[in-house]
């Protein structure tokens, strides 16, 4: 749940990598980083804040070069934060070296405890540092199968890139759960990133995905990267990028996720559409529940409005309310449309029922604000299990469809009626033609190498 | 163009002033300030910034006391605008007061004038000191009276809030031109403000606007505001306020503000039905173009899709692109929904066309991104004139419709074609029972006392 | 106690007034503030924090022209002190001012209460706006007539700068109370200052002091300022900026300040040549009690020796000491030399004792670190009464010397013996050639008109 | 050049630290840290800035434990400082460690190579790291052991404090180069620091100077640290400490810091006592300069006067003056007393010279204030060779007395004469008991284990 990015063979290459990192700033807000290399040396600038916050001129400047990689960071634990930002730099047997990561490696602690086992020491707390302990530790010439080694050490969902003097490595793992894509700049050279919507911004081609088990290589006045396919792939894209992580815009892996979540809508509507009650409305839980419920709209013919207005100027911190003042939070962002939906029965939609928290308190706000009926529905499946793979889910305890089963969740959250897609209806309002990554819906963590 | 709020007869009359602003930040994102009063003493917190950030835990404390009022302001020119934040504070003949105001005072310049004359000083821009002067320079033994006799003097768009060591004084001015609601906490006491969407978040209950002329005052444990009728009404409401400034949640002197823009939409949508173009789709410029952009779809059968994202992350100040990156600036807000719109004749709705500047780069973007045609309809007339009631317009020059017919401006913005509400269309969307403040559109400054 | 500084016919007019602010910082730390003038606008820059905070080079970029007049402010009270900051700027009849300040205004009260009566309002809580009102209100054609006619108004210690769009007026009271020199500038034009100190940093020729009761103006092109004896001389400058608040290498009114301290220090030496007891070294408070300290030790033929180091890190807020950690404030600010005072009887000397707790913690660390005696010397008369014109002391019950003699002053504060000088001692260490503003030590607030 | 800390078996043990470490923020101002440990865990705090404003209650709170070490940085190069300050903190295979260091590793190079060699990664460029990969690499089963082990392999200059879970280790090298004293708190459990300034403030008794090559190990409930005598002592402390970098009331190695100051200036003095020339008055350079003038002065008869004022304001940045302004950096901070020295003969003393560029402008700044002859005293040898043993001197070939003889440097600098202490006159002034690191003065580069 972070982004990345690399600049390949441009003279301003941290300034791309910047604007493309804040076209991805909804996938991590804490902390980014830009490492920049230039004349064998890496300049890093990284810091705690928004990438309009820390990219100064000032920083940009001091980024030179025409190779840069960049990241944000969705949170941290700890008190000082700054420290698990990325890129990861180190100098190591072949010079200097950044890397970039956004996933998770599921047999970190075995790599880790071997590792220190063998004298090894970790400044942070970043799976990241296993990489480049493990590039480092073996005795290959080149950087490239110094990586290729590493890698066969190394489970889990990832997307890396690494930056040694000159070169630029991309590497995705062989499930491709993680997204990411490869475009090429107007103005000269290579953009690869988590998201394409960073490409328009940039102004860049959209050329392809990275293929899973694929490792990209950019050197010098490249025309175009080489590729070595690392791992044989098998194909099992992350849903959850498609249910509300991506920005709707951007293309994962051939599917544009707007379009896949208008599916998810109209697959919802498809099963209400025997339902005897009338709706008068469908209402967005907004931002990520618009499309679905656009979907849902168009499938069912019910008027698609906006019973629900969001507040964008919520920032980092703010006023604690006093005891008298509960339930705020949720309405400091959300706020209903009294005249709007008074009197009226509802088909809220939001994009997942997480801790159910939220959706409570979402229904109570509507009916206080005086909606004759709310019957929620959601836009993916149960979330029963925790994910291992790169997105940041609570512990299997605080799931509450782990705790509950349907009908008691709709009691719980007041709702007149809940509806969830099946597992099915998700990976086919997504597209039939390949596996995805579920394990969230049904348990199945199936990364084992 | 800007927020202001009352808080009277509660104990956390600075929090809850606080929580209003933040409601309305959409009304003026420069600086903020709060006036509480308490044991005969008025205090005054004000800042550059947002009211999240200006707002906190020590400021609060320190505003005590169970009244406060409060403003968010807009812009102001010049260097040293803290000294143009609002509340103004004053020692005068009667003791300490405190006033905020949102509009615009037209005969300002020769009020000041006379007060110069006369040997006042002004230490500030702002049309909010002529007030205080006027209220000082009067002999009536009673602040009320002597905020009578100093709106006497006062013509333009105005409301008001003074405040002094024990009371509020709201003033709405005989036309009514700008809003303000009147509410009920439930926590105890009442609230004023501009809009109602923040009633919902200070848990107050709407119990009605401010009458055009009438002035409401607060005193200690009333059980209501005394009502004080100082001029006979005339009301026309702004119209802006429902074409694009309002909240879409707030209802104005009766009418929801986004019911309203879903009629100007449908308004759209029945000129253009015997058009013999086919749109693929209705696309909101977001977010303001998005009620009527529904209106417009619900009306027309034709499917509303979102085919510009919206990046809410834009801060206020960021990278300079180089001059290579031109047009980055409305491309940083807003992006493409390329696998949308490929190859579609979209009808793109935006709430007005002000420079046509911005118009131009939505309209190229699209193109760039492969809309096969690009169809603007604009949900509100031509504007032709500057707006001196209290929104800020650029000048006459500078509005695009003042210089060219609607086939230059389609031409200018290189759209496929271009479609305006009329006057008539506006009013009947909004409302027909009454009239409105018209003058960017007509001219019509019908302003005179 | 503040420091004000008017830069005249010089391009860099911000930037110098800035340095002169920089080097006069002791005389307040609070808030810090610009006004310039160019082509008939007035620019404004202020804000809390230290000079070299506040002035960046953008804020000079901002404060245009050849003329400037600045402010250092020592402190206020309330929590919105910015409002407070000074240069205060007006329109008024015949345009823009802007006034800087320094001292204190003793009839403020009644002046401000007849100006009210009248139907003025009054903005912030500084003296300075009362100067501007009595500018504004009366009915003379030319500036220089209004200030005039306004100074008879106004009865207290003051030196003023008023700054309209193309002159400045300065001014000093007829006491001459508060210093006030002026300078010219190598690189053109001319500099008034409160302190002579600021002349080094900005390449400045000191040419002579403002005469008490004169008005200096400075006119475009100007060889020289015209002078204006507005009221008949009776100087007494205060004898306070000689015993502590002036930087020891400022001149004032032809007495360096540094060899008056040390004068001090001989007097005290001379009182105690008869005494009995033998002291093994001179021991200055630092920093301002050096200059007499060395002025005993060469009197005296005792060695001068630095038995307290100061620390000039001590920011302006830090680490709360816990309950354990008791008298820490002057422990973070000075330290023993352990090794040096061991078993020594130590004549300590400081320049004053207002409230005696920072004195008895001083004596109290000395012993701690193992001093055999502490003999306290004071370069002042005991203060008995408050400072009215422009020193900001305690409330009269707060001053110890109020309230206790010598003797139990010395039994307090634990000291093995204690002197002061006495009135006639410290005005013959300043020079017998004039009389004195000596309230504080008198209680002789000569000051009537 | 930089001041470390540690805290052990006190409750408020970083609190301690942090008041410890703003004792000695003369070591260094640009980075400090402080790693506690609580409950087998290790919380780390450190950021670029002042101890004042980086140790916030917050983050006192957030570093819980009756355990402490601290840092505080002086200087680094690169755009992203804030990875170089300490401690620096690692996992390793017996558990978390964190580690400060005041010194230089003068075969850190071939170690880190060495290690690289290994496998090694370097995160940071400090040298520090060397020691944690020494550490982590041996295969003792105790830390104790694996730190003998590692330091077997370091030569250089170097205090360490290494802290784990529950213990703290110190270590001062065989030479004894940097200073390194043990204190016993108060309110219960030790400190160790680099200066014992830091005693006084967090209310400590000297207990003794950690001996050359000895190890201290602190353990839960301790009477006192074990000691372990890892290597011959051949105890060389550093003459720099007593010359200027040090604090004037520490004691290091049982030798006051001022009082060897003294001692040095009365050995230049006796050196002068032949001249011919007569002084005016002795002046120092402020602040280091102070304590060899007194000694001057009290051996010569010649009086001591603050002929130049120090201006204790000035902030880490500032107005850049303008192409007219130059030489303006060094008056910001020393302005000379003017009616002081006007037609003097001065006798100026300063602890080094370095470039000369300072004493150049210092001696033109007293010459231009109209002083008649400047003889330049300095209280140290000759600076010829750049010091590896942690203090930041500059290349050789930027050392003034690398280049040119004594006389040329005194033409250079303008000044009438010019003396300098010989290495002979500096030991003997600091105490002919035992040998000192010179290699500044003699290039004597001795430390060879």
């Amino acid at each position: 749940m972070c982004a990345i990015v690399g600049i390949y063979g441009n003279e301003n290459a941290a300034r791309l990598a910047s604007l493309a990192l804040f076209s991805m700033q909804h996938r991590g807000q804490e902390a980014t980083g830009i490492s920049s290399s230039c004349n064998g040396k890496i300049f890093t600038k990284k810091d705690r804040g928004l990438v309009s916050e820390v990219f100064t001129e000032d920083a940009l400047r001091y980024l030179k070069g025409n190779m840069a990689i960049g990241h944000n960071r969705y949170s941290t634990a700890g008190g000082d934060s700054i420290l698990d930002a990325q890129p990861v730099f180190a100098k190591y047997k072949l010079g200097e070296i950044s890397i970039v990561h956004n996933g998770n490696l599921i047999n970190k602690k075995e790599v880790r405890e071997d590792l220190i086992d063998k004298g090894a020491i970790f400044q942070t707390g970043m799976d990241t540092e296993n990489l480049i302990h493990l590039i480092a530790k073996n005795t290959q010439d080149k950087l490239r199968d110094r990586i290729k080694e590493a890698l066969e050490r190394t489970i889990g969902a990832y997307c890396f890139i690494v930056q040694s003097r000159n070169k630029q490595f991309v590497i995705r793992d062989r499930y491709g759960i993680r997204p990411l894509s490869l475009g090429k700049l107007k103005s000269g050279g290579f953009i690869v990133s988590s998201e394409t919507c960073a490409f328009d911004l940039v102004d860049a081609e959209f050329v392809r995905d990275v293929k899973p088990g694929e490792m990209l290589i950019f050197t010098e006045n490249c025309e175009e990267p080489e590729s070595i396919q690392l791992f044989e792939a098998e194909h099992r894209p992350c849903a959850f990028e498609y249910v509300y992580f991506a920005r709707p815009d951007s293309v994962i892996d051939g599917k544009n996720v707007y379009l896949t979540r208008e599916n998810m809508g109209r697959t919802l509507a498809k099963k209400d559409s025997d339902s005897s009650i009338k709706y008068d409305m469908v209402v967005p839980v907004p931002d990520s529940g618009v499309p679905a419920a656009l979907g849902y709209a168009s499938q069912s013919g019910i008027p698609f409005e906006y019973g629900i207005i969001r507040n964008h100027y919520v920032g980092r911190t703010f006023i604690e309310p006093t005891q008298e003042m509960r339930n705020m939070k949720v309405r400091m962002k959300l706020s209903p449309m009294r005249s709007l939906i008074k009197g009226k029965s509802l088909l809220v939609i939001d994009d997942s029922i997480v801790r159910g928290t939220t959706s409570k308190r979402i229904v109570k706000m509507l009916k206080d604000a005086g909606a004759k009926e709310v019957h929620f529905r959601v836009a993916s499946p149960e979330i029963k299990f925790p994910c291992y793979y790169g997105i940041d889910t609570p512990h299997k305890e605080e799931l509450i469809s782990n705790n509950m089963t349907k009908d008691e969740v709709c009691e719980y959250i007041e709702a007149d009626s809940l509806e969830y897609l099946s597992i099915e209806d998700l990976t086919s309002s997504i597209g039939s033609d390949r596996d995805y990554a579920l394990e969230s819906f049904n348990g199945d963590y199936f990364v084992t190498k």
